[in-house]
């Protein structure tokens, strides 16, 4: 399937491996592609990366929204609306899985988000692109939990998603099933990404505590 | 030990019971003792669970409030803090568990939060009372749940709690202990609150997927 990522950080590194690893045809979007393919710095350096992916295309974010079937969206959450805005023409009609998340570390620990409570990021992108199909998920996990559920605690965990579409909704789960995921929650319409996205600040507290990212939440029954 | 509970909800009732059960000499307060006595309606009606707990008393949030040497605070959020002010004098020194949410109902489903993201309920408490040790733990988990651990997936499962005095939180913790808690995550001071009170919009989501209150979350490692 064409499947195009938005975002090269660690979330849409771990997204492209995996699903190029699952033998989709995959390009990423990025702003500026000459400097990213020489970007060795930061938590998840591109240019090492992309040697080591090599089935993986790099295109600006308009080339990109044109190649995908699917969009996985991993930008920055500040940024994340305009940068859609701006693709709009291309995503039509498309299923996009929203994994952005509006944390503001600006004011230090633990951070805020600069979106909550009443409205979401997701609900924000759904309003400014009413033609797209919108489905949050993976939002609440580290890029590694995203698509390798099994290697923590044997998969032993859950997944969320919501979205208006089921359709879209279908197509995610599929999506999350083909990482390995076993245990998907579906929490109804895009409303609920108001309790995902809020689930961040106490997930932020945990990674300090538990000093690794590399946990996530189970729903004991 | 001598233990207040002040509150006659779903919470209160639970929280006493097993106080109760455990040889606590605890004393229940609420606003108005002889109308809670004829109390048989509603969700947990007090009448007829004050006949089946003999051992627990009913008082006025002030009598109370002089009784414990600790304090379960299990009122709704919307009052709390006033309430509490009134009974400052009472409470001074004292150890103060907060079981509250800011949760508002009153703009439909999903609920929103009447404080959140860089304040929360708890830190509200504390600042209206600097001489009490306020203790933030249980709210993140239904009635049940928090005082029969065990009863839920074999106690598999978590509970968070966080405060800026370090023996409030030992003293909370083998409280929790007694209950039968086993897996206790101490997020550090009062400000991880707000994070353990974000976490409500997604419970009640899940209690609304899942079909029931009896769930809680385990952080899979």
């Amino acid at each position: 399937m064409k499947i195009t990522v938005l975002g090269t950080g660690a979330v849409g590194q771990a997204q492209a491996a995996k699903l190029a690893e699952l033998g989709h045809d995959v390009v990423m979007g990025t702003r500026d592609v000459q400097k990213k393919m020489n970007d060795s710095e930061g938590r998840a350096p591109f240019a090492p990366w992309i040697k080591q992916h090599p089935k993986v295309k790099l295109a600006t974010l308009a080339e990109a929204a044109k190649h995908g079937e699917l969009i996985i969206e991993a930008l920055h959450g500040q940024t994340v609306v305009e940068e859609l805005k701006n693709l709009a023409e291309d995503l039509k009609g498309k299923v996009l899985i929203d994994i952005s998340n509006p944390l503001d570390f600006s004011k230090g620990m633990p951070p805020s988000l600069f979106i909550c409570n009443t409205d979401s990021l997701a609900e924000q992108i759904q309003a400014a692109l009413p033609d797209v199909k919108i489905v949050k998920a993976f939002n609440t996990t580290n890029a590694t939990v995203q698509t390798e559920p099994q290697k923590l605690a044997g998969g032993d965990h859950h997944l969320f998603i919501c979205g208006n579409d089921a359709e879209a909704k279908k197509q995610t789960t599929e999506i999350a099933q083909s990482y390995g995921w076993k245990n998907i929650i579906d929490l109804g319409d895009l409303k609920s990404a108001r309790g995902m996205e809020m689930i961040l600040p106490i997930w932020v507290q945990l990674m300090g505590t538990l000093k690794t990212p590399a946990f996530n939440f189970k729903i004991a029954q």
